[in-house]
């Protein structure tokens, strides 16, 4: 007998759906470790002024919370209107802006709109995999497709792919996670026209490169593309979770048919337009965390790694013979990292340039006990 | 051509899911009208002392928000776990707890991990009409089964139905929206025997009745049921957004597989906490919300209409011959409540004395303008 109400009975008594039999919780270790460089946060805390703000703005909205939020985030959805519009050039409404708790809940909507039982899903792994899982948490079939030995996307190949298996929903993560490379456009237009439902452009690490945004298609492709943000990386809102997308408006009309009603709390509404109020002054710390990605990348290569190219926030780098005993021997130093299960290979957060000095000579640490073994 | 990017799209002209084509978007009508009784919000605002202390809780929240929240809430969970435990006099556990962005969010995950494809939801109608929209969502089949001519639970009858139907999930809201009656112990131990699968009882509305929670079954029905709860009613936190529900920790487990990772944001998880230290000053309002509903009760009899028995914060009331009709006269009156669907019936919401005196004025209006145009 436990002392827990109920503990006797085992996740195995239970109906559980087949599917789901023997599977783990989705996640990283949430680890206590002094330099924590495994989840692609932006290692910038926020500014006081937006903490000010955040904490003003939620005062603000606390005075009604026994009433509902606003069920369409109307306001919240002009306010990232006026960013993207700034950001991409391209007069974006608030008609063609959807939200909801990270990103995660974006793209969920997304397949129950236009995904689900009977339906498939394609991606180009390795990629976001949190996308494989979505589409079996919505029942949609996971089509995975290749990227090349160096994890760029062949854009020619990719395209034939998708015209001949058909996915009803194509996911294309530019810059891609966990490997780094923005996709070119003309790829995107290519598989746009190849594809014959959905495209998902998952640019939840544009902000950290240069390359023009998928938004610039949807006039071009109004049916078929949706492009999801989020403002977890370049923003530093991990902690608020708002995930964001721009699309033509019947696409966020199709979204309200599944979203569920009052998804957004008032503070959660109420802090993320507080945070794009100091969009600038965050959006400073991308340009400075693009420069030391590019340090990172360039001592890797100095210590004997091989380091993919990266245009987001974090570099993917090998070889190792063990992945994970190198990741190991990183926690061991302190330094926290994130093993993606790609062979060979482990992935870095750009954190800030003393947190990056810890990895960086954590690397070398690693460097030099492996020739000190085979000098031995 | 729109100004409004790919507006030129329609929603008909999207590859949407078959069985979402044709739908509306759930939800009540938000209007600007002075007395709004239709979303059963709980009409007293935050005090002062609450308001700050969300505000300061948040604050504090804002200094990390470039890290992604606690992603199990385990804090908000023992908050949640110690009011329960006091407020049931059972011993409850975080680990029997799990909290999400509504009890709608809740609800999903319960027939995400026990629903689904091939599997079937139960539930007595009318109740709340969430209930088949999830399921719908989630691609559970949905088993509609009737209650009694006065929208009271026959225990017997519901029990039969379910060994005979074996759904895998069995809704019973206790109180029922939008009826109002409490299920007895009994009624509830004859379901949960029959039940081949899962039990969620739905105690959105316990707070306004004096009979004991389901929360006492936990330990005779550990792989049975799920006691689900919100504070958007009694706790007066509708634009928190924070539903949650209290299990077997093997229940919980099952959930984890499903939930959306860092799906709470970490300044809902701040302002849940602080709105929960102020549980006394909050739920102190419940009384008189109950002393209210007994007082319009009696009154809408003293009018000639028939309120059904409520042990909610609302009343089902008729008969009209044209529900709809008298809906749109109460809001021309300045009085917003609910056409929930039933047959000559509308719903109230309790609101304050002035709320309800308001509505008891529009009330006998209606009855005024009958009778004369009876006498014409």
């Amino acid at each position: 007998m436990s002392d827990v109400l109920g503990a006797d009975v085992a996740l195995t008594d239970l109906p559980l759906r087949d599917d789901l039999r023997g599977r783990s919780p989705y996640g990283a270790p949430q680890l206590d470790v002094p330099v924590r460089l495994n989840t692609n946060e932006n290692p910038y805390p926020p500014p006081p002024e937006l903490v000010a703000d955040v904490a003003e703005a939620v005062r603000e909205a606390a005075g009604t919370l026994h009433r509902y939020p606003d069920r369409d985030a109307v306001a919240l959805r002009e306010d990232l209107a006026a960013y993207l519009s700034g950001a991409t050039g391209v007069a974006v409404s608030h008609r063609n802006v959807w939200a909801a708790n990270g990103s995660n809940e974006v793209l969920q909507q997304v397949l129950q709109a236009f995904g689900g039982p009977g339906r498939s899903a394609l991606g180009f792994e390795p990629s976001y995999s949190m996308h494989p899982i979505l589409a079996a948490g919505t029942r949609t079939d996971w089509l995975p497709a290749p990227r090349r030995a160096d994890f760029s996307l062949d854009g020619a190949q990719a395209a034939a792919i998708v015209a001949e298996r058909r996915p009803d929903v194509v996911f294309v993560t530019s810059p891609n996670n966990p490997t780094g490379q923005v996709v070119p456009q003309q790829d995107l237009r290519a598989l746009l026209d190849a594809a014959p439902g959905i495209v998902v452009v998952d640019e939840a690490y544009i902000e950290f490169c240069t390359e023009p945004s998928a938004i610039e298609l949807i006039d071009e492709y109004p049916a078929k593309i949706i492009v999801s943000r989020t403002m977890s990386k370049a923003f530093a809102f991990a902690g608020g979770r708002l995930g964001y997308l721009a699309a033509a408006p019947a696409m966020i009309d199709a979204l309200l048919l599944v979203r569920l009603p009052y998804h957004l709390s008032a503070p959660t509404q109420a802090a993320a337009r507080a945070a794009l109020r100091h969009a600038k002054a965050t959006l400073g710390s991308v340009r400075a965390l693009a420069d030391e990605r590019d340090r990172v990348v360039a001592r890797l290569g100095e210590l004997g790694f091989s380091p993919v190219h990266s245009d987001a926030n974090f570099v993917l780098f090998g070889r190792f013979s063990d992945a994970h005993a190198a990741w190991q021997r990183y926690l061991d130093a302190g330094v926290l990292i994130r093993d993606v299960g790609i062979e060979g290979h482990l992935r870095v957060t750009i954190g800030t340039p003393e947190e990056n000095d810890a990895f960086l000579a954590a690397s070398k640490g690693l460097v030099d006990a492996v020739n000190e073994e085979n000098t031995r």
